[in-house]
């Protein structure tokens, strides 16, 4: 199954170049396992799905380590049925898949619980696709109803929903939303915003 | 039908605050039939559908004016089940929405032949995403169809297509691939990125 993202990082600082160079060196030990592309408005990472909110967590953690303003947006994707398929995608080998959406929720949120702390506080808003055919907003309705409790959850937004919390919880949720919902070898699009040392007064 | 976006803006420089600051003003012409919220991730306009880009437009034009990189990045959906209908959201009121593919693209590709330039060159990638049962591929396709034929198209890429062109153009494309592609009362989303002053070399 065809799996990737197109990320882009905006340091809001005038030296957003030297702070995405130093960023892009943590995904340093992805780049065996990720095709990656670059051009004016975002970078390619096409990989294992499992790997693709690790490595924007990585990435991400590094740019904002610099204490300026950070976002992270992404257009994530997997089963897109106009990619090529791609051997360096490998299929979700967890059967777990198949399971009803209860399960599927216990399961996300244990993952959740076992992502380790990164020390980083970020904001997360996202929103889940799951296109063609099906009960769409089940999966949807079900993956709020894990996300309410993640232990990340800040609230519910028009076309959206939002995180806070440690960059290693914030990113396993936003993993697990992506893998576990929708159906296992179905279209799956997630559009991903996330921000760290925001001025803003909440 | 509920429409609306969460959008952001991104300028990499010391002073993002001030250009955001300066550059939301360029909505004030729209207050009056948008609702508008901001918190420190996103802002929320929820308005008529066909008000949406030239907001948008307007908006990412007035903080590029500014000379530095700038990024807007945006959520922009219709027809969402999962809001509640809003009196503001007024219905797509176009009845070519009934018509087959091949006369929406033609009706398309008209109407950003009469969008007027606005003297600022952008670089936007998206990608469409009408939600639900139906032939969502086919809808996604008829709309790389008319892109390709809209003046402003760049290349397709992985999981979106990017254009580049005179705000103008490229905002009206935009705005004609979300409204006229997908069922007219279904539900569409659109993962948007427009960039502006960009120091990458192409």
């Amino acid at each position: 199954m065809f799996s990737g993202a197109q990320i882009s990082l905006y340091p809001m600082t005038d030296d957003f170049v030297g702070v995405i160079l130093k960023a892009i060196t943590a995904l340093d030990p992805y780049r065996p396992r990720f095709r990656i592309a670059t051009d004016d408005v975002s970078t390619l990472l096409v990989g294992p799905p499992e790997e693709l909110f690790p490595a924007m967590r990585d990435l991400f953690v590094s740019a904002a380590a610099s204490g300026h303003h950070c976002v992270l947006s992404a257009a994530v994707s997997r089963g897109c049925p106009g990619e090529p398929d791609d051997p360096i995608c490998t299929p979700i080998n967890d059967s777990r898949h198949g399971e009803p959406l209860e399960a599927r929720i216990a399961a996300a949120r244990q993952a959740v619980a076992r992502a380790g702390l990164v020390g980083h506080s970020v904001a997360a808003q996202f929103s889940l696709y799951p296109l063609g055919d099906g009960h769409h907003m089940d999966e949807i309705y079900g993956c709020i109803d894990f996300l309410k409790t993640s232990g990340v959850f800040e609230k519910s937004k028009n076309f959206c929903t939002k995180l806070r919390g440690d960059a290693g919880p914030v990113f396993a949720t936003l993993s697990e939303a992506f893998l576990r919902f929708g159906a296992p070898e179905g279209h799956v699009a997630l559009d991903l915003t996330v921000s760290a040392n925001s001025p803003s007064k909440l």
